[in-house]
């Protein structure tokens, strides 16, 4: 099967279906209607809040306005064949379409369909308003070894990220053959389109490492104002802007000439524990010097406000520079990177306490590049060897992943990648 | 020292600035003026969002309309004097007082104060209004041992939870000497409290475990809508409202008779999680078997709509009850339990996934009542026993607390313990 016909049937795929209902019953459940109409709970669901639609030329949760609240997951794929994985991304696509929409993961929604089957949606969402959700789906390399016939189509710039200097990557939390990034103002939503698509891919995938995470740390429009990370800094100051069209074009999408992946990007997260006790008992000074920018405006340490461009030639006593030779804005300026940019969109988290009784707090980073062998790597690398930062910093876990283009209505998400 | 010599005091404790500012430069700080006018950023900080004073006959955060997010952590005091531990109380009732109102941790705010010592305040909720932040305190069994002197205190009713059947405790999640519970509709506002609560009280104590939680699953007054649990149902339908004076007054307050504690309340932690997967393979038949009522309105399977009352003799086919015997709303219904009643205030959490690619997730069960012996004791062992609902559920973490009451403005919290 190939996505064109996937796409074609109005529904989950039979899979799909006995994912979501158990085997015992899926007869049953097939046997209704699946154009039924649908349910006044899940109609009513699509409130008056902000709706992104899943079909477009470009995958939304990427240059969307960032949204307050994430849930990303990574997945393994599973003993299955290559028209399964087809299959899987269909009904992803037709359940994120439909989740985005403000309606329930199936066709009988929560509280409807058959009495004795389980319903097709978890329900936790009924009531809410979809708050700005984007279902944004990627492919690590690892999808692209022999199993599924994909070796040709790996992009080359989907490599294997180099080890960095001071790396402390825990193997459960690194790498997945596929990933979900769920966005959303509200929690529950988010959380609710994963644990549906998981759902939903019983059987053929199954969650690797997932994230919680609260208070973006960039804003990926000017009209949002910059929020701080657990630092207590603001992040995101010179972040890449949806407005900055021509940069978002080169910087962000891959051009024309990029295969299947024209329109795309490339996704890379980081885990990042943020080691906050040593943090706070450094000083003010300490801290602004690290960051090369004030704790409160957010402006850099050579004056004038947060939008102000950091003039890193300009010293001061002893003539020393202002901002710092090892400070983070500095290093990972584009200007230090030769002009390379990324997109990020990364989230902060708590996940409770280790058992020393420190927070087990940090970043999850998130960025959105055209080619990370030209941005992310070589920043990271260089933040990895010189950041002042570093040395409050453990990266944690890591992925990348190619972002396919967005898909036309009808058609599955990464479908260039079977034609 | 005793609370009233604390509380006389403008500021934290020198201890309490210890923590914050790390030996080394202690006295640097110390020789500030700790009454000095805030910064305009604390200032503008306290925004037009909701705000709850710390002070009062009760503490906050118990019949207050549940926030949207919630911090939990538990303590276990360090290897320290009774005079530290009042202390600790009173830099504690300190911040707190501060962080309610939208202003940082301490005097000096995250971005002002002495340039070479670390910021009073970590700065991440620079930016935020309050969003409705409570700071409420509870005390542990275990902090009424031979330690502190404090064994003459411990109140009859702050028992050793006993063994529930089923119950599957995991060591490090249960317990603590004391605990914070911190509710905001902002979880980074949430977050930012129980950090700065846990840096001032470094070296006297440490967190224990700490859980963070979103979704509240009930209302605590009848202007807010029934949210929803992570199995779809509605959570909290017949949940004790603060406008039912009469009976907040008997079941959550501790009464003029209880010494120290009158106007306290006890509160019951539980970590439960929940088997998702397993759940959503049952039927919606099954499932409303279990809760008791339907899934969509939320109406007891006897009739009616959500808020009329169960009629648990109603009969249907084969003369078998319309609501099960073992259904969760018949066994944790008042009418079962000799009218015992509780004020509930959960959260949902997703704590990422485990080894089997299940989320791990679930329901953080707290509850305020009068008297736990009478009150959520009994439930439990109800539920535990007979609870339909039982098998997709597992009880990991749990914990007892004394609440005192809201402390007298220019008192510590639990004042009258050390009386």
């Amino acid at each position: 099967m190939n996505d064109s016909t996937a796409a074609e049937r109005p529904g989950l795929s039979r899979r799909g279906l006995l994912g979501l209902v158990g085997v015992g019953v899926a007869g049953s459940a097939i046997g209704f209607g699946v154009d039924r109409v649908l349910t006044p709970e899940a109609a009513s669901a699509s409130g008056a809040a902000a709706l992104y639609p899943f079909f477009g030329e470009h995958q939304a949760g990427i240059v969307t306005p960032a949204q307050d609240r994430l849930h990303f997951a990574a997945f393994d794929v599973s003993d299955i064949s290559r028209e399964e994985l087809a299959e899987l991304l269909s009904d992803w696509t037709y359940a994120a379409d439909r989740m985005t929409s403000g309606l329930g993961a199936g066709e009988f929604g929560a509280t409807s369909g058959p009495y004795d089957s389980p319903p097709d949606d978890t329900g936790e969402a009924l009531d809410l308003p979809p708050a700005g959700l984007t279902i944004t789906f990627g492919f690590g390399p690892s999808l692209f070894d022999d199993r599924f016939g994909l070796a040709s189509k790996r992009p080359d710039a989907l490599i294997d990220l180099p080890h960095f200097p001071g790396d402390a990557l825990v193997d459960t939390l690194v790498g997945g053959d596929l990933c979900i990034q769920a966005c959303s103002d509200d929690p529950q939503v988010a959380v609710h389109a994963i644990r549906n698509l998981s759902r939903i891919a019983f059987g053929r995938a199954t969650l690797r490492w997932s994230q919680l995470g609260f208070g973006r740390t960039s804003s990926t429009t000017r009209a949002q104002a910059t929020p701080r990370n657990l630092f207590g800094f603001k992040d995101g100051t010179a972040n890449l802007r949806a407005e900055d069209t021509a940069a978002v074009e080169h910087d962000v999408w891959v051009g024309q000439d990029g295969g299947w992946m024209a329109g795309g990007s490339y996704l890379v997260s980081r885990k990042i524990r943020m080691m906050v006790e040593t943090w706070d008992r450094a000083s003010l000074r300490e801290q602004e010097r690290v960051v090369g920018r004030t704790k409160g405006e957010g402006a850099p340490l050579s004056g004038g406000t947060e939008f102000t461009k950091p003039d890193f030639a300009l010293k001061g006593r002893g003539e020393k520079p202002l901002i710092d030779e090892a400070s983070h804005v500095r290093l990972s300026h584009p200007s230090s990177n030769n002009g390379a940019a990324m997109l990020r969109r990364g989230y902060n988290f708590v996940d409770g306490n280790d058992d020393l009784g420190r927070l087990n707090a940090g970043l999850f980073f998130i960025c959105f590049q055209s080619d990370p062998r030209e941005q992310f790597v070589p920043i990271q690398l260089r933040l990895a060897k010189h950041d002042a930062m570093g040395e409050y910093l453990r990266h944690v876990g890591s992925g990348i992943f190619a972002v396919p283009p967005g898909a036309r209505k009808g058609r599955s998400i990464g479908a260039g990648l079977f034609a």
